[in-house]
């Protein structure tokens, strides 16, 4: 393999390890970047709000599909608030969002307090940040960390089991590992059933539909040694895939990376 | 992959599923075979009796090498019973045994009462038999039992730690899987650190040592399917080899296959 590359420049950070005070700088508008590395302790979710009617069978999609759409908060009807992850307004604790009507992205914006309505529902879904610091925490070396780039993702053949106007085939992330750390990544990946829980897969791309790793549909490509096998997680992008084939009237997601910051320990979702 | 064959005639087998039943006809004299799928909710034990200065090193290179030597029984010295594993008399109740002296098999026998001394201690070694049970019930397909061969073993390049004389390159025995069964697999066996616990290695065999999955050292050539990863467990041949290479003046086993049954239930060795 190849030295390491950076491929991206490491883009504005926030340095922050307190989630409240992290929102709060959030809320005031004073930040729009990503939350990479900020209160790393602690769970970041994605965010999808969907009007009522489609929340529902929403629900359902995410009950059915709990590997890549682990539902870790779900907030009531016109209530931005969710009381059970922190003190938080959802209509402002997130740096940027995206707006998506018909399935079409519209705007990006720093609030959503103009586009609030007594019928939208938030759903937050767990993301990898929450188990890779446990694996980094035993030494396993993540190459997307190292290099820091973007995970890479791919689009596979493995179905989903629909709701209502939502399906997707499964989409997934990789991580190169050797094969005695993949083993331990199984181990400690399992303990968090909340973040996409154990892999999917493993070896054998092509089974699953992945006919190039070096190709990723999102992302940056990977390296592969020759000594490390490509393990396969359930991927948050799923959903949104999911709800870009569903064209609902309105759907407001974070930005990629630019995620919910929430008051739960990491730790808290150890299944065991 | 061609049509599952069957290399061996099934031979003789024990139906009883009471584990001390069993014991007493074999502890009796009356049975001598194998007890693959005797008492079969009941941990089954590799057997290894040596001289106390001997024994002192050997139970270190168990402690040192928990994957492939799980101890889960240790007798006294010059006493033949196991009580924390049963009404045993470690002299009568193994349906065959091996005497080795300096390290060469010199004879089989049936008990080893005239055989026993004050000084002689009994190692009980768990075996992969209990963490088998648990995958085939999960509906995870072992191709050595599907088809009543012996389970494909092979000497690796992965060192043990030593202690005194004992010392050996690890063994290891190998089940192809689908992917999704291999992690499930070590999900599963990871509950069972008593009996090789998770998989040592998994896929890549050039990378510990295994140049051809095909010719195993012991036991039967597996079949492999193109959607299968040859996934890898330590073997509890490890400790065998590091007897025969030790050459202790006295070595008693189990006959491969005869083993000692327990009244432990497998569960029992579940760590969660």
């Amino acid at each position: 393999m190849s030295e390491p590359q950076k491929i991206h420049d490491t883009p504005p950070m926030m340095t922050i390890t307190d989630p409240a005070e992290a929102r709060a700088v959030i809320r005031r508008g004073a930040y729009t970047g990503h939350t990479a590395g900020v209160a790393p302790d602690f769970v970041q979710g994605n965010v999808c709000i969907l009007p009522r009617d489609d929340a529902m069978e929403f629900a359902a999609f995410c009950q059915r599909n709990p590997k890549p759409c682990p539902l870790i908060g779900m907030g009531a009807a016109g209530d931005p608030a969710l009381p059970d992850l922190g003190d938080i307004d959802i209509r402002t604790d997130v740096p940027q969002y995206r707006v998506f009507r018909d399935g079409e992205l519209v705007e990006e914006r720093d609030d959503v307090l103009e586009l609030w309505r007594d019928d939208l529902v938030t759903f937050i879904l767990g993301c990898s940040f929450s188990f890779e610091l446990p694996l980094i925490e035993e030494d396993i070396s993540l190459q997307h960390v190292e290099r820091d780039t973007v995970v890479p993702m791919y689009r596979t053949n493995i179905a989903c089991t629909p709701a209502g106007k939502f399906n997707s085939d499964m989409v997934v992330s990789m991580r190169p590992l050797r094969p005695a750390d993949a083993i331990r990544a199984v181990q400690i990946t399992s303990r968090f059933p909340g973040v996409h829980g154990a892999p999917v897969h493993i070896g054998l791309p092509e089974q699953i539909g992945v006919e190039d790793v070096y190709k990723p549909d999102f992302g940056d490509p990977p390296a592969m040694n020759d000594d490390q096998l490509a393990v396969f997680w359930a991927c948050g992008v799923t959903p949104q895939v999911a709800v870009e084939q569903a064209k609902p009237s309105l759907c407001i997601t974070h930005k990629p990376g630019s995620m919910l910051i929430t008051d739960k320990k990491n730790i808290e979702l150890a299944a065991l």
